[in-house]
C-alpha cells in the first residue's frame, strides 16, 4: 500500500523533468497513466545508452508507469483524453508554456471536465512573464540562473553541473506541489493550477549566493573546491586519486595539523588563524597536496575521521554503487526491464516508517496499457478496435 | 491563507538542509517555531556574510519562523518542548541520527506525547546502516555520491556544485515527505517519521549517470559544459563573456553553421552527423570558439535563439537578480528585516494559482517569540520568569 494508492494521473510529461516528478507519485502509489505519441512515444525512448537496443534513460524514469498511445492532437483523440480526466484525480504537463491549450486540453477545459482536477505544469519560465513563450533547456537554465558561474575553479571557465539539475531539482519541486494541492484538496474539495518553472527552482538553489549578493560588496563568483567560510576546505590529490578534507575550526586545525605533518605547518604564521588560512589557502592548498601525496585515500580517511575532521574519498560512480550504506537503505534497486532487461535505478530516498516508498515495477514498453486503461473506464472492444483503426489509440 | 495555515511545527533544525525544509512550511503557511539555543541559537547565526553586524545566512534560511530559546538538554527544558509538542503537528529535526534519543526527546517520546505526530529528520546517512552514527557535511556527500566525479572538465580535477547542494536537496525531499505524511495523517490520522539523508537525496540527483553506468561498459565521468548526446553542446567563449550553446539535431546544425560560419564548418567531413561531431568535439569547440569571438553575448543569443537553437549568455549572481522574468514572478523578495535591516532572498518557485506561498515574514530574533509562545499554550507570567531565572529558556 501506498500513500497515494488509488490516485489517478493522467500524465503528458517527457523527457526528463517531467517523468521525474511523476516517477515519484508511482513509487508512493499513485496509477500514473503516461500518454505517448504513437509511433514514437517519449521522445527519451529514442535517447541512450541503450541495452538490447532499449534506452535505459526511459527505463530509468519510467518505472511503475502505465503506458497507453494516444493522438491528442485529433478530435477522437481528445475525446479519451477527456474520458480519462473524468476518472483522474491529477494531470501533468512539462511542455512549454500554452502547448495544451492550443490544442484546447489546458487547464481551463479539464477544470471543466473534472472540477476539482489538479493541473501539474513544469515549463522553463513560467505560463506568465516576458520570458513565457520560450522553452528552456537544462543547460540554459544553469547558465542564466548564474548557477554555472558559482561553479569551477576561479581559474577556469564557468562550469556546468555533471547531471541535469535544472530538470531533476524542478521535477522535485513539481512533486513538492502535487502532494501540497492534493493535501489542500482533500481538506478543501478544490483543486487547483501548478506552475513550476526550470529557472525558478535552479534559483531557489542559488539562495546562499544570491543572499550573498545582497549583503557583500564583493562579486560573487565560482572559487573551485574551496569553501568562502573556513580553510582548509577542498580536494587533495593522493597517492591513488583524490580525498575531501573540512578543517571547520581551530581545534581540527590543530588535530589536522599533528596528523598530516609533524606540526612543521601548525606554527607558520601564514595558517595561524582561520582567516589567515583563508587569505593564504592557495598555497596551503599546495602543500597539503605535497604532504598528502604519497599516502592512499584509506589511510588519510580513517586517521581523519578518527578525529572528527570531516574527510572521505572522492568516488566515481560505480563505486558509489558499491557502497554499502547506499544498498542496506535501498538506495538501489535492479528491476527486471522489459525493454534493457535489467536495469540498476536509485531508489526513493524518502523512507517513511509507514508505506515505504516501493519501487517494483519497470517501466512499460509503449503502449503496453492502452487496452487495460481503456476498458477500466468502460470502453468496449469494438469500439477500442475502432480507434485503433482510426490511427488515434 | 496558506495551504499549511494552522499546522505547527516544533523545529529543532540548524544550520542549511534542516531549515530550508521547513522554510517551505513557513511559506506555506505553517506556524514553524525555531528552537534554538540560549546564548548562541542556530549555529548559522555566526556565520557570514554580515551586514550590520547579523548574519545575512541566518536571516535568508528562517524567515517566516518565530524563534524560541530553550535548553533542550535540561529536564526543565524537556517538559517545555513536550508541552509544545502535545500542540504541535510536525517536529523536525537535522541532528546526527539519535541525537534527539540520547535527550530522550526522540520520536519514541514525542509518539507517546502525541500519538499522530510527524517526525521529521534528515541525517547525513539515516537512521539505520553501517554509516548511521557519522555526521555528514556537504563536501562529504558531494564526494561519496560520485557527483564531483561528473562535474568539471575532463583534464581537470573532480568539481564541486557551487552551492552547497547536499543540502538544499535534502531539504526539500524531507519537505516531500513531510507534505506526503501530513496528506496521510489528514486522510487515516496516522502520524509517522521521515528518515531522509543527505547521501541518499544527492544519490536521486544523480540517476542518470548511476542508469549509464548500469547499462553501459564504459567509466561514466565528468565531461565538461558538454553533453553526452549531442554535439555541439558547451559554452563558448565571446568578445563579453560566455555563451552556452546546445545544438540538437541535424536540423539546428545546418541552421548554426548558416549563422556562425557561412558554412565553412557545414561542409567539413568531421562535423558531417552528429555521432562524428561527438567524436571531434574537442576540434570543434575550438573553431566555433574563434568563429565567434569577435561576437557579443547579445547578438550570438538573439541570432540563435531566433533560429530555434537553445542559447543564452552565461550570467553571474548579480545579472541573475536583474532577470525580469523573475522579478516578474516573484522569485527575488526584498524583506525588512530585525537583523541585517533589508535583505534580498529567493522567492518560492511552487506557484500555485490557490494559495500562493506568502514571504512576508523576516527572520526572528534570538529568542524574540519565547514568552508569546509559552503564553499560548498556557504558561503563566511567574511560570515564565521562573523558567528564565534557571536559564532554561
Amino acid at each position: 500500500m501506498g500513500i497515494f494508492d488509488g490516485v489517478k494521473v493522467i500524465d503528458f510529461t517527457h523527457a526528463y523533468a517531467g517523468p521525474f516528478a511523476t516517477l515519484n507519485l508511482a513509487d508512493f502509489g499513485a496509477d500514473v497513466i503516461k500518454i505517448e505519441r504513437r509511433d514514437t512515444g517519449d521522445v527519451s525512448r529514442g535517447w541512450g545508452p541503450f541495452k538490447n537496443d532499449y534506452s535505459g534513460y526511459y527505463s530509468s524514469f519510467n518505472r511503475g508507469k502505465r503506458s497507453i498511445t494516444l493522438d491528442f492532437r485529433s478530435e477522437e483523440g481528445q475525446k479519451v483524453i477527456f474520458d480519462l480526466v473524468k476518472d483522474a484525480d491529477i494531470v501533468c504537463s512539462n511542455f512549454k508554456a500554452g502547448t495544451l491549450d492550443k490544442y484546447g486540453i489546458g487547464y481551463d477545459k479539464m477544470k471543466e471536465i473534472k472540477p476539482d482536477i489538479i493541473y501539474a505544469a513544469i515549463s522553463g519560465f513560467g505560463e506568465t512573464g516576458v520570458l513565457s513563450s520560450f522553452a528552456a533547456y537544462d543547460n540554459v537554465v544553469q547558465a542564466i540562473s548564474g548557477l554555472m558561474d558559482v561553479t569551477g575553479f576561479q581559474s577556469g571557465d564557468p562550469t556546468k553541473i555533471g547531471p541535469a539539475i535544472g530538470d531533476s531539482f524542478t521535477g522535485l519541486l513539481l512533486f513538492m506541489g502535487i502532494a501540497t494541492a492534493y493535501y489542500h484538496k482533500l481538506k478543501t474539495g478544490k483543486g487547483q493550477k501548478i506552475d513550476v518553472t526550470m529557472l525558478g527552482s535552479l534559483l531557489m538553489m542559488l539562495d546562499n549566493p544570491i543572499m550573498a549578493s545582497s549583503v557583500k560588496e564583493e562579486k560573487v563568483t565560482r572559487i573551485g573546491n574551496m569553501n568562502p567560510h573556513y580553510s582548509p576546505c577542498d580536494i587533495f590529490k593522493v597517492k591513488d586519486g583524490y580525498v575531501t578534507i573540512a578543517v571547520k575550526n581551530q581545534k581540527m586545525w590543530d588535530s589536522f595539523c599533528s596528523i598530516v605533518s609533524d606540526n612543521e605547518i601548525l606554527s607558520d604564521k601564514r595558517f595561524e588563524t582561520n582567516e589567515e588560512r583563508l587569505k593564504n589557502s592557495m598555497v596551503l592548498k599546495e602543500i597539503i597536496d605535497n604532504l598528502l601525496q604519497d599516502k592512499t585515500k584509506e589511510e588519510i580517511e580513517e586517521k581523519l575521521t578518527g578525529a572528527g575532521i570531516p574527510c572521505a574519498p572522492v568516488m566515481n560512480i560505480k563505486e558509489a554503487f558499491d557502497n554499502e550504506q547506499l544498498i542496506e537503505r535501498d538506495m538501489i534497486v535492479e528491476l527486471a526491464d522489459p525493454g534493457t532487461g535489467s536495469i540498476k535505478v536509485v531508489g526513493n530516498p524518502i523512507k517513511l516508517s509507514r508505506d515505504l516508498p516501493v519501487i517494483s515495477k519497470p517501466s512499460p514498453l509503449l503502449g503496453h496499457h492502452t487496452d487495460e486503461i481503456l476498458k477500466e473506464i468502460g470502453y468496449e472492444k469494438g469500439k477500442i478496435s475502432e480507434l485503433k483503426e482510426q490511427n488515434i489509440i
